[in-house]
């Protein structure tokens, strides 16, 4: 099947018959795909509040009201259903990985969708700027910093960034384009010296795969949607369901 | 004394021995004032979220934790005393006006702090453009509006806007200069035409004073910070504090 023309809805279809559970990079391209964080109700104003304090790493798409599963990005969808693949979390410990989350459901769950970073990766790439990572077919390389998030009531712990070598004469044009999409982490949050925010060795990222650096190249350092399942995991908060690695939920919404 | 002389830490001081309870227009110029809003916990996820779907006229610049008074914006500042004027509000209906709220204080009461259009006002005045109600001394003239907010939860209703009459060769300039200021209120809403937005008569506001609209002027409508509060009323939630008309909380931030 030729997963690349198929519309939104078309996908989210397929991915609802468990037809397909792979990850969600390069498909519907042009449309904003995001990441989903589901949690009770009784966590919601503090996560809500949290990402509120952290636009970067969590840039808010849309909440939706306490038991709803259809998100008004995505007319039709049903976010119980509608990724490829889900993860549940107890006490902060991945407990089982489904591509249904229908029997998970309660009345006082409220979801998340955040924005995700293959927005700004293709406009990147239009701009003619290489992405290793996409060249090589590889997860994008992610790393636990010590910039610390600015916590919300149960929720705190450090930032997590994703990683893309640059050359040096486009960083400045990789900044001014990633900056046009605040949706979607914005610019940059360092540039260079990784060890002066806590990254020992980047042959060894903590999610995602390792990219080579060339000599006229520099790591160039995002702020990344990982970061709210990695506090909310920290957190240690009852119950959550999050979509599984490079598994997103493909909205209506254009980039 | 010479209010406009002091600084947001000074007045702060003075608003809390409530030694002054006028109105906080034009005192501290080139700082941030401040809408406030505080509701209980139970009532503070469906806000938050309400702020975040209409950031237009509930553009926040900061959340408080549950029973906090002292924001980052204002070091060593009190919530609970030192804002000029407050009003006690229960089941949607003024019960008092009153020039401190300790003896009101609850340990689950959080404080939402929104920006104020004082902001984008000077950067208009610099720019050139007159603005009526600041040469006449008057408050602005707000308007209760047909243009739904987006709804969260328990909170819903139209949105109130205020009317500034810019002249036909501004109009632009007030569109670019307020248009850079996302967190106070933005670009305008509309421009001209008040009966298309539910405006029978602008010699009668809902809130505020009347200004005359000059020949070669049109009205230019902004989102108002008044639109959270007058929710809350519509929304009939138990109790609520908010600041009093024109009595804002001075932060430390810089425009």
């Amino acid at each position: 099947m030729q997963m690349e023309k198929l519309s939104p809805a078309e996908l989210r279809a397929l991915y609802r018959q468990a037809a397909h559970t792979g990850p969600t990079a390069g498909v519907a391209r042009g449309f904003v795909q995001a990441n989903m964080m589901i949690v009770p109700r009784e966590y919601a104003f503090e996560f809500l509040l949290f990402c509120q304090r952290n636009p970067k790493p969590c840039p808010l798409v849309e909440v939706l009201e306490p038991g709803q599963f259809e998100p008004s990005c995505a007319a039709g969808a049903d976010l119980r259903s509608d990724i490829p693949g889900y993860r549940i979390y107890e006490q902060g410990s991945l407990v089982k990985e489904v591509s249904d989350i229908s029997s998970y459901w309660r009345d006082d769950l409220v979801s998340f969708l955040l924005g995700c970073s293959f927005s700004f990766e293709s406009a990147l790439m239009e701009a003619g700027i290489r992405l290793r990572h996409v060249d090589q077919q590889r997860n994008v390389a992610m790393y636990k910093t010590n910039i610390p998030c600015t916590p919300a009531g149960r929720f705190q712990g450090n930032m997590v960034v994703s990683m893309r070598p640059i050359k040096s004469s486009e960083i400045a044009s990789a900044v001014e384009i990633s900056g046009r999409f605040p949706q979607v982490h914005g610019a940059p949050v360092h540039i260079g010296h990784p060890q002066a925010i806590g990254i020992q060795d980047l042959a060894k990222p903590d999610f995602g795969d390792a990219v080579e650096i060339m000599a006229d190249e520099l790591p160039v350092f995002w702020a990344c949607g990982v970061t709210p399942q990695y506090i909310a995991e920290l957190s240690r908060i009852p119950f959550c369901i999050t979509h599984a690695p490079g598994k997103m939920f493909v909205t209506d919404l254009r980039m």
